[in-house]
This record gives C-alpha cells, sequence and structure tokens, in this order.
C-alpha cells in the first residue's frame, strides 16, 4: 500500500489538465505531480511549456513514479503505456474505456499477476461511482439488469430532439458547434462508447466478459423526426440503451436505441447527464445518475481512484466466476439465450429499407407522415445477421413489450 | 478479517425474518445463522418456534458466534445489546438508525478499540448504498451540499396527498391501513427518522457529528389540503428532506418540509421511494434513488455488509477530522454560521398561530383559500426558538430562494 503517489501523467486534454487543475486548487501531501506526457511539441498549452515531456520513458521508465495515470485519447498508444506501467509494478487509472474493453482480459491478469492496481471509475459515465458500486455494493444480491445512459453525446441530441424534432444531420453540427459532439461523432452515436463502458459494467455486475465485436450496437444516426413524434404520441421517450437482462442464468446484453415509457424514472435523464439503472433480486431498482463526462467531475472521479490506492484499494472482482470452482448448476451461462425475441422497431422513408429485415413475430406495420415502420420479434442473432447485411438508412429500437 | 461468519440475529420482524428468507433461498458457505432471539414468546411465528431463543446471553456469550446482526426496534435494547456484542469483541450489523444518531460516538469509539466492525449500510435509505459511496467515492472531492428523501412513509403520504389534496388525518389512516404507516407515525412524520439518518450521512459525508437534539426537524403533521394547491400552483412540490449544505466551511443542517420546483430530478422521487442528491465541489451533482426501506430489500443490504464483513471492511471514517492535526486554517468549522437567514413558509388557518413567528426580512402575506400564510427569512437558531415556543398547528417549510 503506498504512503505517497507520486503520479505520472499522460495526456493533458480535457480530463488531464482538469486533474492539474483540481491538484493546484487543492494540493494533498500524498499525491504529487511529477511529470506530464503529452503528444504534440507543437501545441499551443494553458501552462508553462516547461512543464511537458514528450517521451514515454520519462514515466516509463521513472523508478519514482508508482502511479501512472493514462488520459489520452488514443486507444492503441494507451493499451501500450497501461501495459508497459504494469509491467513496471506501477498502480495505473485510466479513463480510457475502448482501450479498457478490448484488452480486459489481459490487462486485469497482468496488473494481479504485478500486484499492482488498475482503476478506472473515471472510464464508466464519469463521476458516477459506478464500478464501484458493482463490485461493493448489493454483495448478497445478485443482479437482474443493467440499463445506462452512458453517452453524454447521444443522450444530449436525443434530448434536443424531444424538444424540437428535426433532421439528425442540423441537431448533430449544432452539438458540434456547442461542444457536445467530437468532430467526428461515430464511437458516441453509433453506440460503441456505450458499448465499452457495457462491457466493464457487465464484468464489474454479473462477471460476464464480452469481446467488443460480440456485442450488437446499434445507434441513433438514422433517427428522423417522424420517429420522435410516434414516441411523443405514445408517451415513450427514446434513450440510447446499454443493456443487460440475466435471465435463467443468460445474459442478454446489446446497445440499442429504445423506446421507453415516459413514466420510468430513467427518461427523465436530460441532455449530457448519464444514468444507470440497477436490478437486483432482492434490492429491487436503483438508479444512480449524475455527469457522465466533462473536464472537472471526470478528474474528480480520476482522484478518487488515487485516493483508493492510498488505501490499497484493488477492485476484488467478486462476480467473476472464472476459477473459482461450482458446482455445475450454479455456474451461470454466459451466452444468451439464443431463441429468446425481442421486440424491435425499425424504420425508414423508404419502404424496401425495411424489406430485407425478417420477424419471427409480425407485430404491426404503419406509418408516420411520410416515414413507413414496422414492429415485430426476432431473436438477437437475426437481428444482428441482418444489420450486418443492410446498409439501407433505417432506425432501430427496442421496443417495450 | 473472518473467513466464516457465525451469526447471532436480534429480531425476526420485518428485517430480520427477511434475513432469514433470503438465506433460506440463497445459502452461503461462509454465513451460518446460528442463534436468533426475539422477544414475545407467546407470538406466533412463521418458522417453528424450537428456532427461537429469547435471552441475550445465548448469542453474547456464545464464543462461536463472531457477527451480531441487531435488527430489533428497541433502540434502547438495541444499544445495549450492540455495546455488549462490541465488548465481546463481535462485529456488528444493525439497521438502527435511532440507536445509531443516539449513541454514535461511542459505539464508533468502541468498534475501533475492540478491533471489530460496526457497519450499517441498511439503516439510512435500505438498499441505496449511501453511506458506502460517501464514505468510498468522490474521495477527493469535498462535498457541498446533500438533500435526502430518507422516509418512505412521509413520501409516500406527500405523494397521496399531491395526487388528491385531503386532511392529513384521513391520509395518515389511510396509510396505516396499507401498512405504509406505523400505528404510533411520530418518529416518521415529525421527522425524526429522517433526523437521525441525517446525522449518520453527515458524518460519513462531511465529518461533522451532531446530538439528535441540536438539530431542528420540522415534519409534516401540520400540511393542509391548501398547502398542497399552494405548491401546484407555482410547480412546486413538497419533500420531507434532510438538508446539510457547507459553506464557507460552516455546515447548516436540518429537517424540513421544503418547497422545491418541480423541475428538480428529486421531486421525482415517489411514494415509499427514497433518494440522496450528493453535491461536490468537482463532481457536480449526483442522485441516488431506490427502495428505501422493505423486508427483502433491506435484508438484501445487511446482507452486503456481511459480505464486506468477509473482506474485512471496516468504515474508514475518511472525512473525521477529528484527530488529525491539521491547519487552523484548514479545519472546517463544525457550527452552522448563526447569521445566515432561511427563507421560509409558515401557515395555519388562524392568523393568530402565525403572529408568534417573527421574520428578519417579511417577504410576503397571503391567503390559499381559508387559509393564512406569510413567507419570510429568519436564521435558524431564532426559527429553532420560535418553533419549541409554539404549540399552534402550523405547517412550517423551507421555501426556495
Ligand atoms: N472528456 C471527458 O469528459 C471524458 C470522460 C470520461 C472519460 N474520458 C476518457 O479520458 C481520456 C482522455 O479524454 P480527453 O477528453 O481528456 O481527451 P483529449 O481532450 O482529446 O486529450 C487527449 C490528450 O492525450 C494526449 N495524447 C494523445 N496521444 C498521446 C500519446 N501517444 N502520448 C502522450 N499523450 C498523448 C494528447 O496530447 P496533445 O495535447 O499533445 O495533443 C492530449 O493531451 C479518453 O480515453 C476519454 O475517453 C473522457
Ligand atoms: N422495516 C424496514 O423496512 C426497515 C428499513 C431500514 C431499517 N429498519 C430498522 O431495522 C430495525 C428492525 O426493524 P423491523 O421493521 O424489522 O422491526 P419489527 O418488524 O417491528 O420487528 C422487531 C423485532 O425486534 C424484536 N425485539 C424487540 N425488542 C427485542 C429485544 N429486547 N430482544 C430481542 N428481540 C427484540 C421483536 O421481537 P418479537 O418478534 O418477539 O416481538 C421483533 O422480532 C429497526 O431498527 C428499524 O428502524 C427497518
Amino acid at each position: 500500500m503506498p504512503q505517497q503517489l507520486s503520479i505520472g501523467l499522460f495526456g493533458f486534454g480535457s480530463v488531464g489538465s482538469g486533474i492539474y487543475h483540481v491538484l493546484k486548487k487543492k494540493p494533498s501531501p500524498e499525491i504529487q505531480l511529477k511529470t506530464i506526457v503529452v503528444k504534440n511539441k507543437d501545441k499551443p498549452r494553458s501552462i508553462d511549456s516547461s512543464q511537458f515531456s514528450y517521451a514515454a520513458e520519462d514515466i516509463l521508465e521513472d523508478e519514482d513514479i508508482n502511479v501512472v495515470l493514462e488520459l489520452i485519447d488514443d486507444a492503441d498508444a494507451a493499451f501500450h503505456i497501461v501495459k508497459q506501467a504494469l509491467i513496471q509494478k506501477k498502480h495505473v487509472v485510466s479513463a480510457n474505456k475502448k482501450m479498457l474493453a478490448e484488452h480486459f482480459e489481459e490487462l486485469i491478469t497482468l496488473a494481479q499477476k504485478q500486484n499492482v492496481s488498475l482503476l478506472y471509475e473515471a472510464a464508466v459515465c464519469g463521476s458516477i461511482p459506478v464500478i464501484r458500486t458493482l463490485e461493493e455494493s448489493f454483495g448478497y444480491d445478485a443482479l437482474t439488469a443493467l440499463k445506462s445512459i452512458s453517452n453524454g453525446t447521444s443522450n444530449y441530441v436525443l434530448t434536443r430532439l424531444f424538444q424540437n424534432p428535426q433532421p439528425f444531420e442540423e441537431i448533430i453540427t449544432d452539438a458540434q458547434n456547442h461542444g457536445f459532439a467530437e468532430s467526428d461523432p461515430t464511437l458516441d452515436i453509433d453506440g460503441w462508447d456505450t458499448k465499452f463502458k457495457l462491457i466493464l459494467k457487465n464484468y464489474h455486475g454479473f462477471g460476464v466478459l464480452h469481446a467488443p465485436e460480440d456485442i450488437l450496437n446499434l445507434g441513433i444516426r438514422h433517427v428522423k423526426p417522424e420517429d420522435i413524434e410516434f414516441a411523443r404520441e405514445k408517451d415513450l421517450s427514446i434513450k440510447l440503451i446499454g443493456h443487460s437482462r440475466m435471465e435463467d442464468r443468460r445474459l442478454e446484453t446489446y446497445v440499442a436505441p429504445q423506446f421507453i415509457p415516459t413514466s420510468e424514472a430513467i427518461t427523465g435523464i436530460d441532455f449530457e447527464n448519464n444514468a444507470v439503472q440497477i436490478d437486483a433480486e432482492f434490492a429491487h431498482q436503483h438508479l444512480l445518475q449524475g455527469k457522465g463526462a466533462g473536464s472537472i467531475p471526470t478528474a474528480s472521479a480520476v482522484l478518487s481512484d488515487l485516493v483508493s490506492l492510498l488505501k490499497g484499494y484493488a477492485y476484488p472482482y467478486s462476480k467473476v466466476r472464472k476459477g473459482i470452482p461450482e458446482p455445475e448448476s450454479q455456474t451461470p451461462e454466459v451466452v444468451f439465450d439464443p431463441e429468446k425475441l425481442i421486440k424491435v422497431y425499425i424504420s425508414s422513408y423508404a419502404r424496401e429499407d425495411l424489406e430485407p429485415f425478417r420477424f419471427k413475430e409480425r407485430i404491426l406495420c404503419g406509418t408516420q407522415k411520410q416515414l413507413q415502420y414496422k414492429i415485430g420479434k426476432l431473436t438477437l442473432d437475426h437481428l444482428k445477421e441482418q444489420v450486418k447485411h443492410s446498409n439501407a438508412e433505417v432506425f432501430i429500437a427496442v421496443f417495450p413489450d
């Protein structure tokens, strides 16, 4: 258990500079920021350029540094940095959900082997203490479902669309102009970011690990004003949801827009806010909401992990059954029941776009002004297949039963 | 760190029997329920009477038993039991907020001295992991405010009143008939229960400890249909709130009904549900909501504490500055700024009832049908004084600025 943290910080963007400013405003005798490594020598900085290094070795090979904060935006470089840091027996705090989701097992195993902590509360819903709660609370209970709004950009866009239905291109441009969307918003609006976070939550909440390519992610890129109007007329909201449900020891999990009755509390989560709804067998339903991103709130979560390091904390991964011998009947299946049907809504302005999508149970066809839609049931595997083979601009969303 | 928990359970009421049933449904090799002590020999039980003891010694003097679950409804007897258990070096899990709030310092000190854990997540908002979150998250941050709906009975009553304004006596009788209120609802509706929970939260969230008699608690007993109508006309809700706000290193804290704009998420917490709103300097605002009570959800929280015991967990009380030498300027004042004004609404059918209440700043007088009300500002100390000397049936609520 380290008495003093000597920090090597990678990245001085939104989160990295937030860390710097919080530590400046509120210094701690136990936490010393020693070295900051960034990438671009010519970038103008808000603090003196003498404070920066540009070589990863300046942190990774410094024996004084016992903690690496990985706060960069390049997942491949981040993986290399984190791996090297763990090999050097440095503790690591990261906010990089993409990097973590892609290399989860390898990094966790390495950290355990090296007897150091790898913490990443900030990677999932910013300053909402999601990972910690999944890991340390409801400890005798069994989670039955997780439902999260974990991408601020998508939720901001959907909130604005419900205030004023308009074409998606217009709203995304507006969101970019207001700093609520990246210049390339793909990771956000197509559900990738939500999926990376879902993978981390599924591991801590259910002890189940998926590779990113094994989970379907549908996004909001093709939502149209008429979809919004359709929802509003039926007292439904549309939210981009990271969804997991444990049923008969099988985990159903995907990322997709969902139509949700406005009576459900989670539909009240607006704009860039995030929320995680936790259902447990005995404790029933809980909702944690708060700031899912932002320079200072995310920095607060990263610094909270540093305080945990000072207490010697490492995630116990207590839900992970792997390696623990258990009677056959108690081992949860990690695979989703391939026969289970989910109810989906598919819409497009062009009827022929809907053709390739085949339901196992057809429920309804309809129109909303110029928009054609159909609702029916099919298996998750079939939906995945059909999405893969369609390149039409259809909007697909899960519909309530 | 115990490898095996041998449990002595005090109480087989709502929560105690919940524990029994969860352990029956989902047994654990590490957790064995050894002895159950109750009070009343003649009470019909849902399980065989041979399973009960009636002497506290059967648990307290059993050297095999290393954990006591204190789940009785008598705070004085509970204090005696918990104290004896700690003296015997047994870990204790309790759900008794009244007993804890009244003897907090003594019990915590004793547990630390005896090197055992005293855990009580279930005592504050049932299965919402409030204490754990205040203790382990936002660790580098500084809380600026806590605002809680923590009494299910009061919130149930207020929710029903907003659905259909009616005299308080009618709604409380109805709540009693539906099992949502005790036959003596005083602790709930007069804000005592909320205050006990507030004391525990203030200690874990701000490191500040108050005795129950030092905190003002106003309840909802005198709320009238016209108060509800007044609120509704102004898009306000009324919630019974455990309130704390840290400002300039001084903690303002009280229990009172508050008028809250319906745009605030916490007003969406309905019926018997609970919620805790946490404001922090860097992480901004978070809201945790869920089941604040109920046999099985509360049992889930108690059992979650048992799982924590198996990991060797004890609350670190990391916000408690006491005993830790700190520069004078950094020590937070635990006393509230005596000059600070709060804005309150006071109403009654009889104008003379309002007379004894004097504002420092008068803002508004008005009527709502037969109801007389006035709104103004005064200090918390003055309000406390005036409440003490009034026995009129006035409804007092904090009004938004
Ligand atoms: N922003 C949020 O609110 C938020 C919330 C939760 C999680 N996160 C995660 O936190 C991480 C950082 O996000 P951000 O928003 O702070 O990113 P950002 O503003 O784009 O900043 C990225 C920083 O990484 C640096 N960098 C990139 N490649 C590097 C390399 N190979 N070596 C050293 N430095 C490198 C950049 O250096 P230059 O300055 O030289 O370009 C820049 O300082 C990401 O994983 C993100 O997903 C962000
Ligand atoms: N109910 C909830 O949802 C909830 C939620 C959070 C916290 N809590 C707290 O949990 C505690 C228990 O609540 P509850 O609702 O389960 O109470 P309850 O239903 O009224 O049951 C109380 C139990 O305590 C036993 N008891 C009373 N005095 C005793 C003594 N001196 N020695 C041994 N047993 C004694 C009673 O014995 P007999 O059966 O012989 O009468 C009964 O079994 C209270 O502190 C309460 O505030 C309750």
